[in-house]
């Protein structure tokens, strides 16, 4: 459906009002780079992206398109990999990419107040001098941003340890779809009234537009260790996870990847990892140094205990660099392997490991489709990447019901369908499957709160109780799939 | 207001239907225990108090009362001290003390899943066997109830290491004003949507009502060692605090008292406090072995830098728990010196301890009144304790004014008026020195999508514009006082 002509005239115009030309995008050649996030499956261009650099402008946008009905969609640096910057065509960008400063570092209250186009490593580079750096580690961290990572609540290795953004955000500041600015948060570890930081934090850009960032900054560990484990058997390496969990260690990072991975990874990054192995784990120990040495020992004899066949401790920092270099590459060095994959991202109580990466051999098989395995195994995120051939007839659609498939279990186990990368454009039918139509309900009531036209990056994360009454996935609950005709694992 | 006995009657022909006469109470001896919860200087008699034993009578009694728009209080134990669960006279108290099962432990996910009447303290307790615990820990820990931790995300000692109710809480079932049943959050460490389990963590009974909890429980530790410093000066206290944690020494516990709270604990609990300190801080470090050796030498080289007098280590467990006795015996201790105490519970940022106590100084000179000072020094939580005689004309209203100025500083330093007490009926007028009116407008927002009649525990935690614009403190922002009227410190 053409946009109507009037209409975009008339936002045009109101634009021009608030920003400079040149922080304003409207050539088919400026807007493509826009189309896409990192799913580069689905792509739109919008009407316009606007790329202010002052927050009364910000609010003035959103006034702007609240008055006129325009939808806006926040973008960060656009490296998410659920589409949640995925433009709407009858909408505007609105880019946060001009708001790049760090404004303060408080080495005393070990805090960092920087804008929310800063990138998520510069935060961490700019603190490394005090001897600080910022926990959340998303794999993109060179190049994401902290303002999508709040978007997004992003994990990372370090998560395990040292929490999810949530964990690591004291205050954000932010602007409303009304033009209102709010400060949510403190300088302290709480303030009362209803969590709004935690609820605007993963809310994907649906309730507000963060405009400044409060983070935590944590001292540096005086020593780093990392361990690799090679297993014959993927579930004794699965229970040895749980193992060193349940022995009150909480490594900085706890990783396993499955056979296909190493082979992979190796291949393309040479970390020397044991390419006959059935999983490796990779496990990284920090603290001071007496903390850390005992650790590592009470790591080995777990290990040992479940049947390692080989334990390595990388002696210098180049080669845990290299240990970490492999799993770090997981994704594109799987990639090699297969025209194309599909990375799916669920969570499992951990205790469910070794039969959940037994189902996912078994769907393996019955799709024909391969796969490899990596894990943030510490927390239970499962990364499963499906291999295919976009290009073969049906393989896609087979890919899509495989990951739709990997999730179900997930929840039907009392997981989630996403563990660090959202739900976004792409995972709305999974949401179908995660909740019951009163939570999804719930949901639309809080967007209604903050959003009364619902115009902040819409039909996104939240999908519409029609859209899984179609699906004929509303009963299921409490990980029960209570619908005759779905599939029970 | 007499309350219309036509509508009584109908609220308990329809409550007998829902319940046993034994679950309902109306005489006015039964309904005298619930008149107030641990804030005793408010009361209220409500028209009934109601018991029941499963969620579908919750389920029923709360359709009930938002079909006849009747409020509905939920009541833990009724240790809370901000009046979180004073009664509403128009309406029903919900006790959930009937709901007092540990329903399960399971230590390969570390979690237990327990009624929300279950106590704090009876879940470590349940857990022990298995060499777990559960963090949180309130004062009142031995006597409040998991539910009502989750209603004010409750902390204590050890949250500065473990976090919040917040931090410990993986899942919750909750009963909505209009009788539906929420599952919210996963048995992992995230899901998608809006964070709603942050969202109703905290959120004092207003939002909904807890029915079942599935905590996080935390490997205990193998070594507990407590320090005690003395210092001639709160300044040098007050850095003392920031250097460990900047120091990235993350402790257990880390307490501060100052001179007449010291005085105080050592004549009621004979805990060898020394008497003419300035201040003292408890220290305590927990972990394995080597880690604990290692973090004791290095704190008592950040005291013995700034300038502590003496560092005791406590020797045997039967020295730590005294150390510790005479900490949490502070409250009732102080409470012998006067014949009130007015508890405050503010927070700032660490760094602006010594200017805070500084002021706290220059008001208890200003308003002729003495103060004892405890504080959660590591998280920045403080406690003044505010000396007054009910009994002497305008002392209590004096303690009141004395109590929203020091709050009104702890917001002005970046902090805020609540660290772990909640607001309930209490620091209403202090939630408006907190917010300005468009993040009240946000939290009523919030309330209206859960509650659109605001029938769950009406009148708390979040003041009307009116109640605000009345104190004439709709100014505050940032915390800069800018209304001419008020005080500036």
């Amino acid at each position: 459906m053409e946009f109507d002509p009037n209409l975009k005239a008339r936002l045009l115009f109101q634009l021009n009002e608030i920003l400079p030309a040149e922080c304003i995008l409207t050539a088919e050649e400026d807007l493509r780079p826009y189309e896409c996030d990192g799913l580069t499956a689905y792509r739109r261009v919008p009407l316009a992206v606007v790329l202010p650099t002052t927050i009364e402008q910000i609010q003035a946008i959103t006034r702007a398109c609240n008055s006129l009905n325009i939808p806006v969609v926040a973008r960060g640096a656009g490296t998410g990999l659920s589409g949640g910057a995925l433009p709407d065509a009858n909408g505007i960008v609105l880019g946060l990419s001009r708001f790049n400063q760090i404004l303060d570092i408080d080495t005393d209250n070990l805090t960092a107040r920087v804008q929310p186009g800063v990138r998520n490593l510069a935060i961490s580079q700019a603190a490394d001098q005090y001897g600080l750096f910022y926990a959340p580690d998303p794999s993109s961290q060179i190049a994401c941003s902290i303002g999508g990572n709040v978007a997004e609540n992003s994990g990372g290795v370090h998560c395990l340890k040292y929490g999810l953004t949530v964990h690591n955000v004291l205050q954000i500041k932010v602007v409303t779809i009304e033009g209102e600015f709010l400060t949510i948060g403190s300088e302290t570890f709480d303030v009362p009234g209803y969590d709004l930081l935690a609820l605007m934090t993963g809310s994907e850009g649906m309730l507000g537009i963060v405009v400044e960032v409060l983070v935590k900054l944590t001292v540096k560990p005086e020593t780093v260790q990392v361990l690799m484990a090679a297993f014959p058997d993927v579930t004794d390496a699965g229970d040895a996870v749980a193992a060193i969990i349940s022995a009150g260690i909480i490594p900085a990072g706890l990783e396993m990847m499955d056979n296909p991975a190493i082979r992979a990874a190796e291949a393309f990054a040479k970390a020397d990892y044991p390419v006959d192995a059935a999983a490796i784990l990779l496990c990284e120990l920090d603290g001071i140094e007496a903390e850390v040495e005992e650790q590592a020992s009470r790591v080995r004899a777990i290990l040992n205990l479940h049947r390692a066949s080989t334990i390595h401790l990388a002696k210098t920092s180049g080669e845990r660099a290299r240990l970490w270099a492999g799993r770090k590459s997981a994704f594109p060095a799987v990639g090699r392997l297969s025209p194309d994959y599909y990375c799916m991202d669920g969570t499992i109580p951990r205790k469910h490991l070794a039969h959940v990466l037994q189902k996912i051999a078994d769907f393996s098989t019955q799709y024909g489709l391969a796969v490899a395995n990596v894990f943030h195994a510490g927390d239970g995120n499962l990364h499963p990447l499906i291999l295919y051939d976009a290009n073969r007839h049906g393989e896609l659609e087979k890919a899509e019901q495989f990951g739709a498939d990997i999730l179900a279990l997930c929840v039907q186990v009392g997981g989630s369908i996403t563990g660090e990368h959202g739900v976004g454009h792409e995972k709305l039918d999974s949401m179908c499957v995660q909740f019951d139509s009163a939570s999804l309900e719930t949901f639309h009531a809080v967007k209604r709160a903050f959003d009364p036209h619902e115009l902040l990056n819409p039909g996104k994360a939240i999908p519409t109780l029609h859209r899984c009454a179609e699906l004929g996935r509303m009963h299921v609950h409490h990980g029960q799939l209570s619908h005759p005709e779905l599939p029970r694992f």
